[in-house]
């Protein structure tokens, strides 16, 4: 078999599982994550095992004790995948629902009924843990799923996979609902992006490198989650009060993550006011400032900021500064700059946070609170698979809905059209 | 100037005017659509002697009369486009909707806002009118949009791009909100597809060649809208008093769009009292039938239907007749033949009508109504773009909603992330 041979028939596998699995019903794909969860305990010597295989063959090839933490499971890590497993079972099935169901005036009833979308590819990178967290959120929306790992854990991902598929399989679904590509060629990679009709949507989910070539070698429909590039604009009529814990939080909260701050916009009406208090607040957090011209005047121990700077995602304890004239002004830095991501504005001016709310475009728009709620569990969503910066389909955290798609559905009484 | 700077250039000038667009008010689009509708009017002279020129064309190579009918404007048809250009001014504005607003346990509130996705292109083949729907369509949403038609209706597309831009450009919103690619080499078509970034959705609109050259070439998000081979199921409890008014209407209506009925699939208890009916009828109406053994058993007037039959999208007075044992029979058949377009069934049975909803893969499922009712107007959307075909972003009938995205909105009041 060719390598592409290989991905067509783990598609078409997974095609025949996902017909079953969009009729199954709520308690049957619950009685499926249960198991999956039980699995996991059950079998956690196992994945422990599998586990320390790819921790030695990082060690071996060197890589950071940051990357081999990251891609680690123990006892407790695996209980904590067992109990997010259980949160997505408590979680509302989606598949089935009507909405904005309404009566045509020929007495037609037409609505919307919430599907499953069928095939999902997902291809990530580093933490093992996304097999269940992906093959879990798939499965509770209907969808069949095949998961590609990086090689740095590809026995990790595999035993995962295979305690999913068997769990799946003994409640009666389809195992082949979840499969793992094992094969650690990248060209099979390349085969799961461009099987035009095979699979329904790739998401792919680690570092920008990863997103880069999914984007360039995908003929299939995808859905990207690019770096954050996140903005705090501090207007002139923000509640500073407010302002100061939010944008410690922002930056402070977890730097290593997308919906961090990575530049803060200062109106040049409160710098004077805030900036100094800024800077001492979080330079005590241990975060290093850089800042344009007009903010080192006031700031003088601030770093200076080059041009690279207004574009970079530091996921680190760094932070750059600008001083802007107006709203006018942090739109265009925003729109310039931003990666479509998470924008935040601190104002208590009402025409003001409006025009933020409308004009800045990033898949989240915040006033008066932290970056950070930019996050499925935080928005109620629930689970969520990544976060989209792309507009099509989904477009910020994408949940169990955003696995889904809508078809008609016209309720008639024998009508015809004239 | 290379195809693809004339491309990138033109989608730059898209994404500026996108810019602007994404924020213009209702009224200032409206304003925009009534100039458009009355430059239509009061050009119509010009329009029709561009048109003129295309039709020449048409002639010498040799096209179809029904080909040249497609093609041709006259001022009756180009006064229907200006009022086709006036519903839309009356439909509600998407934009800046706020939905599923809801507070968080912590008091922030969490929504959606309805805001455009970009810069659209359209490809598009033969009917002239299509820059007027697309462009349309693509400004009251909010959207940037290029257009590139057929070669043979270049004169004519080229004139009703120049018109609606200029009426944009008067308006005071910018011109290049509605651009024309007026060279007709098929490498722009080529670089629009690929123009990654550049452009946010491609739909392409005409025959399968066209959207298959489109989904096979396109490196861009695509939404496909392929053909319709539409079933009708008349199932054991159906009313055939229903039953045979909607089956006339599926296939007599308009026999050559994609909603119309291809294949009639029988319940083998109605067969006998059912077939007769309505081979009498549809052939009255001019219909040739081709029946499966089955059925020509009991209507041996029937030709006999070959394995091609049941995946043809005819698009003409014919009709393939199948007999099934029952409702999973149907569904088998429709799973193996059914091109996700609109899938009817006919029964008064509440258990067999729920199925059918629930388990018929298709953009529309329709339940004692006719196939044709597939129709962004008739589904109470208002004008459509197309018939999505696939699953993501948009399944079934385009309008406005389908050309936006949501972004989350959040409303604080000083919350940080614990």
């Amino acid at each position: 078999m060719t390598k592409q041979e290989i991905i067509h028939d783990m598609l078409k596998a997974s095609r025949q599982a996902a017909r079953v699995l969009a009729v199954a019903t709520t308690a049957q794909k619950d009685a499926a994550l249960e198991r999956i969860a039980a699995a996991l305990r059950d079998r956690s010597a196992e994945i422990v095992a599998e586990n320390q295989k790819d921790i030695a063959a990082a060690a071996e090839k060197g890589l950071s004790a940051a990357l081999i933490d990251r891609l680690t499971l123990t006892p407790e890590r695996i209980e904590d995948v067992a109990r997010s497993v259980e949160e997505i079972v408590a979680l509302p099935d989606p598949i089935g629902d009507v909405f904005d169901l309404k009566t045509r005036p020929n007495g037609l009833r037409v609505g919307r009924m919430r599907v499953p979308l069928g095939v999902i590819g997902i291809v990530f990178e580093s933490r093992p843990n996304v097999v269940i967290d992906a093959a879990t959120l798939c499965l509770k929306s209907g969808n069949a799923v095949v998961l590609r790992g990086g090689s740095e854990a590809a026995n990790s991902n595999r035993v995962l996979g295979a305690i999913a598929a068997a769990a799946v399989g003994e409640s009666g679904l389809p195992a082949a609902a979840v499969q793992v590509i094992g094969d650690t060629d990248r060209e099979l990679v390349r085969h799961l992006l461009q099987a035009r009709g095979l699979v329904d949507l790739v998401i792919p989910r680690g570092g920008e490198g990863l997103i880069r070539f999914v984007d360039q070698t995908a003929t299939v429909p995808i859905i990207l989650h690019y770096k954050g590039v996140c903005h705090a604009f501090v207007d002139k009529d923000a509640d500073l009060a407010k302002a100061l814990p939010i944008v410690e939080n922002a930056k402070c909260h977890r730097p290593g993550v997308c919906n961090a701050l990575e530049t803060l916009l200062l109106h040049r009406d409160i710098v004077d006011d805030f900036l100094p208090l800024v800077a001492e607040r979080l330079t005590t957090c241990g975060v290093a400032l850089r800042g344009d011209k007009p903010s080192r005047v006031v700031a003088p121990q601030l770093d200076e900021a080059t041009a690279a700077d207004w574009d970079a995602e530091y996921l680190d304890l760094i932070l750059s500064v600008a001083v802007v004239a107006d709203v006018d002004d942090a739109l265009a830095h925003i729109a310039a700059h931003g990666s479509g991501h998470t924008e935040a504005i601190i104002t208590e001016n009402y025409t003001t946070a409006a025009r933020f709310l409308r004009e800045a475009d990033a898949s989240c728009i915040v006033v008066n609170a932290s970056t950070r709620f930019n996050d499925g569990g935080q928005l109620g969503l629930g689970a969520e698979m990544g976060i989209s910066t792309t507009k099509l389909h989904a477009y910020g955290p994408m949940g169990l809905a955003e696995l889904t798609t809508s078809k008609f559905v016209v309720l008639g009484s024998g009508q015809v059209r004239e």
